[in-house]
């Protein structure tokens, strides 16, 4: 039976939405819903447009026999800069002060919606670059890891600092905290990454950089290639920093214990 | 300017996919399109439809002045069986099995379009309940817990083994590793749960169920009220498990390390 354009309509945009980045061929449309091609083209035609004129992302069409169409989500710079606005605010409440200068972040990174967010951010950056992986360190980057990897369609894998007899083999690399001056080891899965990987790298928080820089470390163990590095945050870090090609949400620009307060701003995200 | 009726049904199915379990008030679609709450309603009507017919979730509408329509994701038995089934095949594969009989998972859970499908089928199974709270063990559980979170719109917390100084004060619990029978430690930051939060626990592997046992405890110290458990995969223990209410998507049967199978079937998941 044939199925009705308003039909094909919701049931397409859901399917776009769920297989980002993905060429889908455009008999499969045609099958799934009984429908000539000339239809589902139309049909497209709708989609693209509304996805445009609501800045949510491109929808490419491939013309030819091995074409199709393919889902880009993005988000325009307006609105990137009212979610990176309304997180310098909460991440400026005084309440996330913790001994020793540090800013309470677990909460934003378990909301759903805030996310789902930052994924469509970072990923952005990265719309136009041919990646395989996400890469992280386990614990507080994989939220941020797998928001991106969602929007990417492709595997995230999350580097360890303690071993795990669940992870099989693994590669290790030492690295020097940059904050703290100590050296540390990380390691990851030897199955998780294949040679000449294209390797995004995200976390939530960047000090001195070592952690990153050690990722960089392993990337190279795994003869795969760096194509950047997005924190969700980082400090307004007074030393020489170890990294410096990187984009961040945020930057915590001061912590004044004394007075609780901590001043966020936008991060180099924006700059050009 | 008026949108539509083709546009405002790609952009309210978009806007209903990414909030989910949400009550949303008509006039914020009429105002979102400049039209009629009559035309909305229509436009609705399809939506719904549409969900349900390809079994991807039920569109309630709440009548009068509160009211609204809110998206709860669904997923068929079938559907659901159909990649329980692939799963069942994927985790049989010989070069996962580990020393000492582990199973390696951590592609699985890097992978977004499995996660995707695994958070629905875990909401799912919770569709009809007050949940407030995710809540999972560091580190191979998060994925697993955001998957969940993103289809209940609700947050989620991590437990950790490790203590850090970025968590603030925390609260923790000991509890007995039902497999190897050690005593060990576990902690979740203060602020990150509210006294009477409903929270479902998820895992990514179950073998005695110590793990779980420890959340549990966790659950009460903070005076917040258990809803259920489910992992992504428990092991065919042969000891006394010390948690019987549960659901898992998978149970790995045996392991023979000599000829080197895993059996694989599906959890308690379809129990009735």
């Amino acid at each position: 039976m044939k199925v009705r354009r308003s039909e094909r309509l919701v049931d397409m945009t859901q399917y776009l939405l769920e297989h980002p980045h993905t060429l889908i061929p455009l008999p499969f449309f045609a099958k799934r819903y009984n429908s000539a091609k000339s239809s589902i083209s139309e049909d497209l035609g709708i989609i693209k447009r509304t996805f445009s004129l609501r800045n949510r992302g491109i929808l490419e069409t491939i013309p030819g026999a091995a074409g199709g169409v393919r889902f880009i989500p993005e988000i325009s710079e307006t609105q990137a800069r009212v979610i990176v606005n309304e997180l310098c605010e909460r991440l400026s409440e005084k309440n996330r002060l913790l001994p020793g200068g540090y800013v309470y972040l677990s909460d934003l990174l378990g909301e759903p919606e805030l996310l789902r967010k930052v994924g469509q951010i970072i990923a952005a950056k990265y719309k136009d670059q041919k990646i395989d992986a996400v890469m992280t360190v386990a614990t507080k980057g994989v939220p941020i890891a797998q928001a991106v990897s969602y929007q990417l369609n492709v595997p995230f894998v999350i580097v360890r600092r303690d071993s795990k007899i669940t992870e099989g083999s693994t590669v290790s690399v030492n690295y020097v905290s940059g904050s703290s001056q100590r050296i540390e080891k990380m390691e990851l899965s030897k199955r998780s990454l294949k040679k000449g990987s294209r390797v995004l790298v995200v976390d939530d928080f960047m000090k001195g950089g070592g952690t990153v820089n050690g990722m960089k470390g392993l990337i190279e163990e795994f003869e795969a290639e760096l194509v950047g590095i997005t924190v969700f945050a980082e400090s307004n870090f007074s030393g020489c920093r170890v990294i410096d090609e990187y984009h961040s949400l945020l930057c915590v620009e001061e912590v004044d214990v004394q007075t609780k307060t901590i001043s966020v701003i936008p991060g180099t995200y924006f700059n050009k």
